[in-house]
């Protein structure tokens, strides 16, 4: 099955701009990417597809066998552009979920539904299974989950949600960061972090606060 | 297998009172013990104990058969007295996770390990299943969910992680409230706050903004 991922460099993680600077936000967004190539790599996904915005960048690539498709319009009609073409089922998985593990890509991509909702915070899609893409066509932002699993209905598709934890956390503010640090140390994009200084304070006496410093 | 589910009602939910008064938020605080509850209920879990700090409430708990045994003491406190003579397996889920499923509340507790732990976000321990209760410790606050799989370790037990966004989603701050009208129209916890005036509002201009008004 084939994978698509979604992916803009220019500008990246702007969200995170008062903790990293551009160039770093650039490297974090690329380390990140690689995290979730190296997860579709190591599940049964065995064709990925980047659909990339802006200048390229395939030399820092840590995955191979990667094909790079650019397209310089907004997600969603890149998107519906990229699936419109697509016979067989695809799994279109964000390139900002690092955390996300091979055993929860298997287990989204062997549902029986027709399309499968992964959803981030603030009802966001990080990852879609749709087994007939060509019919389909999402509509990211917003609360995107909610419209995915309308769309299917109103094109007569079963559908489903897929519960991960680990796919939920897209890496947008700050506060996301937390996530990663703690549970992402085998990951480029928290090494990365890790590498330029940023770490995680807890303040066990307030019983609730943690958070990253640099 | 029995359930532990912790829960306090007294001035719950602080961090809620710029949105909801403190009666609004004692009662919403029962709504989600009721969803944990009725979860629990549906699951292979066929014992469910409340450890309760302050007040009664048996009245107004919509799930029957559910023993409530008092302890005024702090969490760690009262569950490590409360597990320390359990010497059948056990799941220690917070009340304040009203989204979790029954679904998911199997998988974790017929995994094979002796210790699983399911996140929350911010490094929390959302529930926790112990194959052998008398011989652990909690560790609630702080990164908890790190510190209990560092303790199986310590016990030499076997550990690992549940993954799962709906049992992740603790309602905590007014942000969380969006999880839960997104993805919670079954739950009692979601209607009470949609009869009181609580909603979503998405600015799809913006692309990200979601937030619940009143």
């Amino acid at each position: 099955m084939k994978a698509i991922v979604p992916f803009r460099r220019r500008d990246a993680k702007s969200r995170l701009k008062h903790l990293l600077t551009l160039e770093e936000r650039e490297r974090f967004a690329l380390m990140m990417l690689n995290d979730v190539l190296t997860a579709l790599s190591k599940s049964a996904i065995d064709e990925i597809e980047i659909l990339a915005t802006g200048d390229g960048f395939t030399e820092e690539l840590k995955v191979e066998h990667t094909e790079v498709r650019y397209d310089d319009r907004e997600l969603n009609d890149a998107l519906n552009t990229a699936i419109a073409s697509q016979n067989q089922p695809i799994l279109i998985i964000m390139a900002d979920i690092p955390l996300v593990t091979p055993a929860s890509i298997n287990e989204m991509i062997r549902r029986k539904e027709d399309v499968i909702v992964s959803p981030g915070r603030k009802g966001g899609t990080n990852a879609l299974f749709l087994r007939k893409p060509s019919r389909f066509y999402v509509s990211y932002y917003g609360i995107s989950c909610i419209e995915h699993l309308e769309m299917a209905v109103r094109c007569d598709m079963s559908c489903g949600l897929h519960d991960s934890f680990f796919m939920s956390v897209d890496i947008d503010e700050v506060d996301d960061l937390v996530e990663l640090l703690i549970h992402g140390k085998d990951t480029y994009s928290a090494r990365y972090l890790t590498d330029i200084g940023l770490h995680l304070h807890a303040d066990k006496e307030s019983k609730t606060r943690v958070e990253v410093i640099r």
